[in-house]
């Protein structure tokens, strides 16, 4: 069993759309017990709405939605009841095995630094997903916390990248920077200087095969780990799904029955690629899609919970210490400490 | 009729898969003549193999494939016989319309700006995409000609990609600019600064509809100008081909008849998608695909064509000249002197 800290005042059709997904969950647990992160009177009228037995949930009482606004840290930091911070507090102390919001991404990411902090070597967390590429599982990350980029901090999101997708079962996964040509002096400055440093200073497992480009993320053909600036990777995942929607209303049109097509797409949504696990917090923290429906939101549950029984954040922390003694000693700390071997 | 320029020696499958474009050309010509630039003896093998007649081109002599290496410049400036520098020669002597090239994008960018010069107002050339968009054409730029912009580079952009919108037919296209959100804070450093300046410094017929993310771009919804640096651009419309071909893989095995789904993805890569133009230089110039297909190659002489014919030259001469003087008097002289009204 593990239990899996939910926020339900996250997303564009919160509180509803979390309670569907409540709803949702309970008729297909899998050994997941949710410990819902909300007002609890809101969260008992919700579950009784939809024919939910209360008693079937963990309810944890907090008043207040994550603030949307550009500096979510200054709430944080001078309220004790947002529901993202408590969430992180049942993960920090040992109460859930991974928590899961679907409101502001930056919210969520202060939350879970200030709560949980970093993984030592990690300068800053990355949002991580699985894409469902042709060749199989494939990581890509950063997808969106944070902006702009240094080589060093490519290099730390190539390890944990690297991690994941070990702990996926990929065998030697090849890591790729996402770039513009596979030739060494294609891309931008940060690029450039930044394949000398993964052809360098890479611990001998991982392999870098080199820069990588936009197609190779669907198809998985080059490498099984995609590393890039959190811009670029939210232009790129926003860039996938748009696509596949495309595809699926083209394609389902030319077959006239868009039924398949679209399920194709749907399958997609509720996946691993559901939403983001953000690698380099000490804790399990995914965040899915604002605009997330209810079975998104059980497949974010259920990603949290994949997470938290392959062991994602030792992995991560181990793959970090082969860069950092410093991270050394704090992985070798914290592996003590792990609840979930 | 116009005259397109072909260089015979760009791309991977050169010369024989331009070879193989040009007798296919041929079967349907739509009142195109073909300049076609490589090694004459070679060009007349070629066509005599494939059954036609080497008076149905016009064949211009040139020794000397584009260089490959990340230097082109230097080569271009010491050898008069390098077949994308013949091809731009034809165009700025008014002998072609227009040209094209499936070969190195670095090389046939440097061809152009030697010997066809900027547009006015346009610091550097950018690479441009029409995407069949759910909402039906979307400019996208730029896709891989200069990697690292400033705020002034996407303002340029903007107003070139809205002359091609408005070519294009497209009424009143909104301008939108590539972030990771819709709101104005989000983006990192570059579209933070970008996004004050559309928002004040556009003509006042130039709709800016501020971020836009990455699935808009397939939709087509908010704008149908989509603006950013060359990097993130070219990340982002390889992906978008990649995911097309994941869709056709998946959802035409969902199906159980991958045709259909297949015929979907090879229209977008035969449509006005098939190459880029490059906008900003002072002469039609498409790039295409280096891997790209004969059929791809005749998609990009069309699109060449139809950029002639459009007048999309002096139309991005004219709206550059809305926010500079210079460019102002540069795009009434070359107004004067166009070829194609």
């Amino acid at each position: 069993m593990t239990t899996i800290a939910l926020d339900l005042l996250g997303g564009d059709g919160a509180p509803a759309v979390v309670a569907d997904a409540i709803a949702a969950h309970l008729t297909d647990p899998r050994g997941i017990t949710l410990a819902v992160v909300g007002p609890a009177e809101l969260t008992r009228t919700l579950l009784l709405e939809r024919g939910v037995d209360p008693a079937h949930v963990r309810i944890v009482d907090a008043g207040r939605g994550a603030p949307m606004g550009a500096n979510p840290l200054s709430t944080l930091r001078t309220h004790d009841d947002v529901t993202v911070a408590v969430a992180v507090g049942l993960v920090a102390g040992g109460l859930a095995d991974g928590w899961v919001s679907v409101g502001h991404t930056g919210a969520a990411v202060a939350a879970a630094v200030l709560g949980l902090g970093r993984v030592g070597g990690m300068s800053r967390p990355a949002l991580t997903v699985v894409v469902p590429s042709l060749a199989g599982p494939l990581v890509l990350l950063d997808v969106g916390a944070a902006t702009d980029a240094t080589p060093d901090v490519l290099r730390q999101l190539a390890l944990a990248g690297w991690a994941y997708a070990c702990a996926l079962g990929v065998d030697d996964p090849g890591v790729g920077l996402l770039s513009i040509g596979s030739e060494a002096g294609k891309g931008d400055r940060l690029r450039r200087s930044t394949h000398d440093l993964l052809a360098e200073a890479l611990p001998v497992e991982v392999r870098y095969v080199g820069p990588v480009e936009g197609h190779d993320v669907a198809s998985g053909a080059r490498a099984r780990v995609v590393v890039t600036d959190g811009f670029t990777g939210n232009v790129l995942l926003k860039g996938l799904e748009g696509a596949v929607a495309w595809s699926a209303e083209r394609m389902g049109g030319a077959y006239g029955d868009p039924g398949p097509a679209w399920a194709v797409a749907a399958d997609t949504a509720t996946s691993q690629f559901a939403g983001g696990v953000l690698l380099g917090v000490n804790g399990v923290t995914v965040v899915g899609h604002g605009a997330g429906t209810a079975a998104e939101i059980v497949a974010c549950v259920r990603l949290a919970d994949s997470a938290a029984r392959m062991g994602l954040v030792p992995a991560t922390a181990a793959a970090l210490a082969r860069i950092s003694p410093a991270a050394a000693r704090a992985a070798a700390a914290q592996a003590d400490g792990s609840r979930i071997a």
